[in-house]
Parts: structure tokens; C-alpha cells; sequence
């Protein structure tokens, strides 16, 4: 039977969601009602509104949700699944409610665990990328790259999350460019490939980052760096240093926006790393699809 | 002949001045009246209104000064110096001139070169402060911490700077306690020392800068840090990860106040490092009297 249903990423500053039919997207949505917008725990009123044409056209549909919406901050908080962590895990420890419309809904919860670098670590919605990815590329192992604000570096054994780490790439560069002294009295900032290359290759040096980062000031002193590229020279250095974290030759998986995955394969093509982008919705969906076909066919 | 003169070090936040008669400080003045606060590059009536008691009681009296009021965002843009750089480079270097109300005045370049990793690198100040500890502390090397802002690391070979790096430690603890997620609605913060030197135990393991910081969030999630003390666990990351770049056992001095020293002497401790402290104020009036003294040989 093709069911109709939803689903839903509700991050911190975003809200994206799908109108499903079985593992197909019919329709998309996207606000940027993350759950920071929402005030007064208001979460369900807030589901409602965004979710109304579709609520009125098909009725109580079944909501599938990922993201910030299952943390302490968000709707419920969801306990972690720990790792390692495969589709069984996430479908045992999927929190499930009615919302006060009669959807029924499900929170895939996080996951938590000790890095790569043994510190402990946290994702919440990124899984259900990774087990997108699996079933997308079906091979025994992946090592997977999510870039974004925090970014997440994982391995996957027979589509098993095995452990991942974060890096906090774009936040860095938020505050680098926006906040420090790098970043002040710039003129408007253009994208200049040139910089950002210059800023990867600058990172490959491997200087500690605290180091690394005030050659974006000294570059600019010296007249080597041209003002309105600034930017582009610390994006380079801040994915730069990511990088590193990678062995070069190793075949890595890219989760992300076309925006952002071309950006890495060319701060990877530099650094001698083969970087594999698939699309991020797409993982998400096919992701989530898995998860909801498993429920149903446990359900029905 | 004993001479009185005065020494000031002028920075892009505070600015200090000494009353001296010789190498000795007779008096002391210490503003918030960094050069960010001087509007329409009103220089010398700044300089002129802040020493007004002593000029008034000894006349125009000459003037030393060291630090960023020699930058292209100071009054001169005084040419830096290129490593490796003594007392002899700094001196052949300095920039002279006649302020407005007759007071010979000189402003001691900086000094520019590659650091210990290769990248370009500049210091305003510090080498005033290093030229001051070789002075009071006459060995054949130096290797030499001064924290702050933008930390440096420095070696000196018979009281030449052979070279130095910079790391930004201040500013990136700045950013991340009050911009960054991981300093996100925080409670009344404590200095706390354990949690101070869970920190930097936490970055001795050696993680990457850009993941090691996202364990602030992880371990306040994990209810393992109490909110009170995040920034001084940030703290102990930051010092902690620029203390890496340190070799255990190494004899090192540091170069600060009081409060910074000391608080780089236990996470050295932690670390296996023998760090030396040195009062910088002292540091920087030897260092400035040394210059003046044989600058007065050389003319008088």
C-alpha cells in the first residue's frame, strides 16, 4: 500500500519538510522558522500553521521528524541512542506521540558516543543522512563528511555509525569574519577562488589553528592578500584545517548542498583527497523513507 | 648624568606610561585611552593632555614609545624591522621625530618574518618586553611566552629574536565565551580551577582546535560540566591547546601580569612544562631604558 505522510528536519535555524508518498517526494517546504523562532514552547501550533495545505488537503497525516526539534531545546527531549548506532538502534529508541490533531508523529532520536579523538560527541539529524547515504550507496564501509555550522565527520561499517566527530568549521568562520580582528573594517566581500585556495594551502602546513588563522591578518599587513577576499581566504582556512583531519587517498563521502560540497571538493582536490558529494535532501529523504517503511511494515 | 625621560607603551586598548630618571620609574599612568579611542588622529594632543602633569614639572622631556601607535592604525606607520632582529636593528630603526610642544620623541619599530611555521608574522611591543628580559636575565637563549590577546612565542639566541609566532588564544576565548554557541545563555560564570585544568587536559590529548572546543558543549549536555564554569573550561582549552606547540621540559619564560602567568604556570604544570614567569611591566621598562640609554650614548 502507498502511504501518504511527512516528513520533517527542524534544526535550530531552519524548517524544512517533504509531503511524502511511500519513498517519493511530492511537494517541499522551507521557512526558516527554526525552533529558535518558536516562542513559548509553542511547538505543535507552530507545526500546524507551516503543515496546514497539506493537513487540510490529505488529513491527519503521519509526521516523521529530525533534527534539534528531539534536543533539550526542542520539542521533546529525545534520549540519545549511543554507539555504535544502525537502523534498529535509531527504530527502538524512536520516540513516538499523536500531535493534538491526531498526526501520529515520530522523533528519531540523536546519537552520542565517544569521537574520533576520544572527547564525547553529539549529532541530531545527521544520522538519518548517513543511513540515507547507506542505502543510497550500498558498500560495507563509508567515511562521510557533513559539512554546515557543525560539521560531522563519520564512519559507517555495514551501515553502522561507528563513531564521528565534530568539527565547528562554520561557526569558526562566522565568528572569525564577523567578530575578530581579522574580519574588521573590511570593505564588501567577494567570492575569489584564488584566496580560498591560498587559505587551504596555507592550512595544509598543519600549524595549529590559533596560529594559522592570524595569517589572514598578517597576509593583509603585507599587501599579499587583497581586502575584498579576506573572506574567502579564512573559508579556505577554516575547511583547510578540517581537512587535515582526513588521510589523503581516502574516499570520502560529502553530504551536503551543491553550494557547499563543491566548495570542499575543491579545497579537497588540493589537499590530494577524493571527496564524493551527494545531494543532502536526497539523503535525508531516502533516510527517513527507510526509517518510516521499517515502522510501517513493524505497524501494519 | 642621571636624565629623566618617559616610557610609554601605547596599545590599541590601554595605554601606559612611566615617569623614568634613568633606568628607574619614578611614576606611573595607566588609561583605557588605546589608540581606538583617538578621534580625527588626534595623536599628539592625546599624548600631550594624558602627560600633561609630568611635562609640566620637568618640560619636554624626551619620549620613548613601543606598540601599535607605531602602526598604520597608529600616528606613524613606523617600517617594521625583519627578523632576526637585537637591540642594534631596533635602535637603527627607530623612529624619530619632534612632538608639537618640543619633546624629542621616538617610536621603536616592530619587527616582521616567518614564524616558526613558515607564516608570515609581526609583533608591536613584544619586542621591547624581550629585549627587557634578556637584559634582566643575561643567558645565552631564550625561549619566551607572552600571553595576552594575541599570545607570542618567541625565541631569542644571545638577545637577538631569532623568530616568533603568534597565536591568538585571547581573542579566540572571547569569541567563543561570548559569541559563539558554546557561551550561549550561561549563568553568572565562576573561575573555577578544576574546571580550568579539566580543560586542559582535555586539549592535551590533541585533538583539532575546531573539534576540541565542541566538547564545551558536549560535556555541559552530559550534565559532566556545571554551567558556572564553562568559560573557565574554555579557558583551560584554549591555553591548553596554545601550550602544545611547547616541548615538555622545556625551559620557558612568560612574559605578563601577574593574573596571566599564573594562570599559564598551572596548565603548564599540567602539561610537564617549566614556565618562568616575569612581571611584564618590568620586562618592558628595562627593555625601553636599555634602548634609551644607548641612544643617549650614541647622541650625547
Amino acid at each position: 500500500m502507498k502511504t501518504n505522510w511527512i516528513a520533517v528536519d527542524w534544526g535550530t535555524t531552519n524548517f524544512r519538510a517533504f509531503l511524502m508518498r511511500h519513498d517519493a517526494p511530492l511537494a517541499e517546504l522551507h521557512q526558516p522558522c527554526g525552533l529558535l523562532s518558536v516562542e513559548h514552547q509553542r511547538f505543535a501550533a507552530t507545526l500546524q500553521t507551516l503543515l496546514a495545505p497539506w493537513l487540510q488537503a490529505y488529513g491527519a497525516l503521519p509526521i516523521v521528524m529530525a533534527g534539534m526539534v528531539g534536543s533539550q531545546q526542542g520539542w521533546f527531549d529525545v534520549p540519545y541512542a549511543p554507539l555504535p548506532a544502525g537502523m534498529d538502534d535509531l527504530l527502538a529508541r524512536l520516540f513516538a506521540f499523536t500531535t493534538p490533531w491526531g498526526s501520529p508523529a515520530w522523533i528519531v532520536p540523536g546519537i552520542n558516543g565517544r569521537s574520533h579523538y576520544g572527547l564525547p560527541d553529539v549529532m541530531r539529524g545527521e544520522e538519518v543522512q548517513l543511513l540515507g547515504l547507506h542505502a543510497l550507496q550500498p558498500t560495507a564501509e563509508h567515511d562521510v563528511l557533513l559539512p554546515g555550522t557543525h560539521c560531522k565527520h563519520a564512519r559507517m561499517i555495514k551501515g553502522e555509525i561507528v563513531h564521528f566527530s565534530t568539527f565547528m568549521t562554520g561557526e569558526l568562520f562566522s565568528l572569525l569574519s564577523q567578530h575578530s580582528i581579522l574580519g574588521r573594517d573590511l570593505p564588501a566581500q567577494q567570492d575569489d577562488d584564488a584566496a580560498f585556495l591560498a587559505g587551504v594551502r596555507t592550512a595544509s602546513l598543519g600549524a595549529p589553528f590559533s596560529h594559522l588563522i592570524f595569517s589572514a591578518r598578517t597576509r593583509r599587513l603585507a599587501g599579499e592578500l587583497p581586502e575584498p577576499y579576506i573572506h574567502s581566504y579564512l573559508s579556505g582556512l577554516t575547511i583547510g584545517y578540517e581537512l587535515l583531519a582526513l588521510t589523503p587517498g581516502q574516499h570520502v563521502w560529502v553530504i551536503g548542498s551543491p553550494a557547499l560540497t563543491t566548495r570542499y571538493r575543491m579545497a579537497g582536490r588540493q589537499m590530494c583527497l577524493e571527496l564524493h558529494p551527494v545531494e543532502g535532501n536526497l539523503c535525508f529523504i531516502r533516510g527517513l523513507s527507510e526509517l518510516f517503511l521499517r515502522l510501517q511494515g513493524a505497524t501494519s
